[in-house]
């Protein structure tokens, strides 16, 4: 079996992977790595949480907290000064919610793990509708991070990426989460973190839009029920 | 000016690199990042505080503490089980010293810091003599990091890796240092971090054989002064 760890924030996405791996014939899923970058909040751990405790695996949360709050400049991290943009993610005012480098910190450090624990993947749920406006989310960027890799363990362990979704869309991962029955009321994916989905923010519009063009219904209760329509007009004009 | 960021340990080699990238007509000293990984003693950052403060920098120190622990299995960050070995770099005993992805991991982050504040270099100590155990200081690997950060940050930020002492040895370092007068006794090297250098662990033995090779007068106080000669001997056997 394939020792494997899934990086999971709780979102749709990455507990979709998790479900993947965890009902896979040929990988083990050793456990679920999350990580608190600082980000405005910390409800979507929550979820992680009991995505691993539902699959009865172990569940690391990695403080680099200090790190997040120095990439500052994205709307993710700095909640005092910027705020969330609303809309579509193929909007330019998206580019908000980058933070620099993320994607590249936290593979380094789940890399990391992963050899300290001789595992054979890590997997993450980089898909084809990050690739827009996350340089560190497209294919170009994966096969170069597996490169560095293969030179920066060398001869001390052999890792591999897998990262399944990455020319898939994010409706894509809504039918084989439906395939899988994961259950995704118990995923998050605001921005916002209220006590529902907003309905508004990137993130938001994005998964309202997957399940609809997946033909799956959306169990997700938001606030504003209407918006994403209108922001996925926008974003495609 | 290039503006540019030194990672500093507190050693030999990066607060020369400092001192080099602050000396330099074309280089603009932007700070020293230092990295608390849960290493057994956390001297050493200090004496990255003093460089930085003699260079009239800032300086920052990430705390990566919760992935050092994680990382478990090195000498350097497992101070419960593992003692850190006596000897020369070149013995098989000093794989010990490893923690698998340190080097990857402080870089991905330094690039962070780097892009959010417009920089144009991130530059690290890096030597010839660090290639034979660590894997993650190897030439092949610079250049394959080099090549994904240039993916991670596409459109956002461009930024160079500077490694001018790659090809070096620590005794060429040793040399440059003395030229441009690096108060060498103001730096730490040795893994043991009591008041004074031990003498015998294999940063230590490589510290006096590299000022010995340079011919230059070595202000280090080494609890064992001799022992680095037999180190030596060892190691070249």
């Amino acid at each position: 079996m394939i020792k494997t760890y899934v990086i999971c924030s709780g979102g749709l996405d990455s507990v979709t992977l998790a479900y993947k791996i965890a009902k896979s014939d040929s990988h083990e899923l050793a456990g679920l790595i999350s990580f608190d970058y600082g980000q405005r909040h910390k409800k979507e751990l929550d979820f992680a949480t009991h995505a691993a405790k539902s699959l009865g695996v172990s569940h690391e949360i990695i403080d680099i907290s200090a790190v997040g709050t120095r990439l500052c400049g994205s709307a993710l991290t700095d909640a005092k000064n910027i705020d969330v943009p609303d809309g579509h993610y193929a909007q330019e005012t998206m580019k908000a919610t980058i933070v620099p480098n993320r994607n590249a910190i936290m593979l380094t450090i789940a890399y990391g793990i992963a050899a300290a624990n001789n595992a054979d993947v890590v997997a993450t749920a980089v898909h084809g509708g990050d690739h827009f406006i996350y340089p560190d989310c497209r294919p170009g960027f994966i096969k170069a991070f597996e490169e560095m890799q293969n030179h920066a363990l060398e001869d001390y362990a052999d890792i591999a990426l897998y990262v399944p979704f990455l020319n898939k869309t994010k409706a894509d991962i809504v039918a084989e989460g439906a395939r899988l029955n994961v259950p995704f009321s118990e995923t998050w994916s605001c921005y916002k973190g209220s006590d529902i989905h907003c309905g508004c923010c990137g993130t938001c519009v994005e998964r309202r839009e997957a399940f609809d063009l997946a033909g799956v219904d959306d169990p997700t209760v938001y606030d504003n029920l209407t918006y994403w329509l209108e922001a996925v007009k926008k974003g495609a004009a």
